[in-house]
């Protein structure tokens, strides 16, 4: 009973109207880590680190119950490195630097210590690289979700598509979504996605929410408005670490849970961008969870009074 | 026992993606009017039309229980006329053309027999205007709305500020809201124009939703994700008249039983952009508005589920 999650580890650099960090640990596995270890132990971590990675950053994520014996490491190469510098109204932001690293050789391999695994997340990877995972787990874990970007829908559509009839749930944003469907209306573009395979989609808004597709079913969990974001980098990733989460430790996967699953999300999501990085999320008590899902609720909760 | 509305009264001409219109009634207190009609009767509007204004949409308004006796019919010239285009995503739009007519002289005379209004729903107009009016009321309704745009803010902020001492909500979008305060955050921009006067605050998104502030305290609306914005002509002001409309019909201005308002609203709303101008809020029976906000209590609904 644990989750799998497979993603980049990176050293990032950010920016923003706020402050910067020249160098912060970041990558989408270690926000999906981070969120989900406040529901699940172990989350099983699967990625590739070089010899920049300091201990002291897997010591911290490993303290959180992560175990780290399927990050590879490399010792003539460097991490993967991100920069990037956001916008004043923080929804867009300009990619200064991309040194892939050790990324560029990732090939991830499941260990087999995490066969028993039950759970799935794949991170933003070449849909091939999805594949190949999907390909080594000897039992279909029970759920796989997993996040893709717009550079596969255009570089890689085929294998996009293959893996998309071999997942439950994909997780986009809404640009992605209107990308991969030529539909500007979410609504007719989650139809279009859901004929391709998934049969749960989340469109993901930002600060405007997000939106849990199921069939003709829709719900919809808002971001908590809040007064200020700090860093919006790795909150997607944290949303759906607290999605899987959630799911992981409740083990049940119907529509019903995952909509509390995705306010959970929100929720992880939500601190996530109060501070640079993951610097949050390393800190974050469960009394915290528990107060802002309870924010959330006093957020969407009305009295039922038709006319 | 009844709701005032102030506004104004159009036709417009409008171009969206999915065909046009050239010619269509319109204007704030149509679609306020229109909406709040579902819940109270009669709405006293109080707006200016000219010599041009339908008899067949009189009788249709009527035909609702809104009554005309405070709306100046000038027979020498023309009704307010706007024209406009939307662009393909449907939040961005072009006004083409603006001919104010009847409007350049309008100066609100609430009807004596209006004087009994407990209600009042102030259009977008300038805010002197809105101030002559609160000033015609000899016994201060118990609620008081307004609505205003970004034109007035740097045109008459004096005024604006002045009539913002003397409401009890203001509607504006998350654009005004930040051009009022100076402030980008929506929840910093909420305090400082709750600070202004109103005690309660609307921000409306669009397809976004809107947020319902009060002290400390925020509720969230979504919009209904729909298959196609037709024309989103209206839906503001409409959403401002299910909104009034619920509050008049329960005589109950608690925040509690303003969440419920908002989703009134939105619902309302939803209903408004399925097709041009103000059609199909002339069809809308009582059974489509519960189907639409149980619509609304699914959408948002989730188990309650501590971590």
């Amino acid at each position: 009973m644990s989750l799998i999650c497979v993603g980049s580890m990176a050293y990032d650099a950010i920016e923003t109207p706020f402050g910067k960090r020249e160098k912060i640990v970041g990558g989408s596995a270690v926000y999906v880590a981070y969120a989900a270890s406040n529901f699940i132990k172990p989350v099983n971590l699967v990625s590739i680190i070089g010899n920049d990675f300091e201990e002291s950053e897997i010591k911290a994520l490993e303290s959180k119950g992560i175990s780290f014996e399927g990050v590879e490491r490399i010792k003539d190469k460097k991490s993967f490195f991100w920069s990037g510098r956001y916008h004043l109204d923080m929804n867009t932001r300009d990619t200064l630097v991309t040194d892939l690293n050790v990324l560029a050789d990732f090939n991830p391999v499941i260990p087999e210590n995490f066969q028993d695994s039950d759970f799935l997340m794949l991170g933003n990877l070449h849909p091939a690289t999805q594949i190949s995972v999907i390909g080594q787990m000897i039992n279909r874990p029970r759920l796989i979700a997993m996040d893709s970007m717009n550079y596969w829908i255009s570089s890689a559509l085929g294998d996009l598509k293959r893996v998309l009839t071999m997942v439950d749930v994909l997780m986009v944003n809404d640009a992605e979504a209107r990308e991969l469907t030529g539909e500007y209306s979410l609504v007719k573009a989650a139809r279009k996605i859901l004929e391709l395979g998934p049969k749960f989609l989340i469109i993901k808004k930002g600060e405007h929410g997000a939106l849990l597709f199921h069939g003709y079913d829709v719900f919809f969990a808002p971001a908590l408005p809040l007064e200020d974001v700090f860093d919006p980098t790795g909150a997607g990733d944290t949303f759906a670490g607290g999605f899987m989460g959630h799911l992981a430790r409740t083990q049940d996967i119907s529509f019903e849970n995952m909509k509390t699953a995705v306010i959970v999300g929100s929720a992880m999501a939500s601190f996530c961008v109060e501070k640079f990085g993951p610097e949050r999320l390393k800190e974050i008590s469960k009394g915290e969870i528990d107060d802002r899902i309870r924010q959330f609720i006093d957020l969407v909760n009305f009295d039922i009074a038709l006319v």
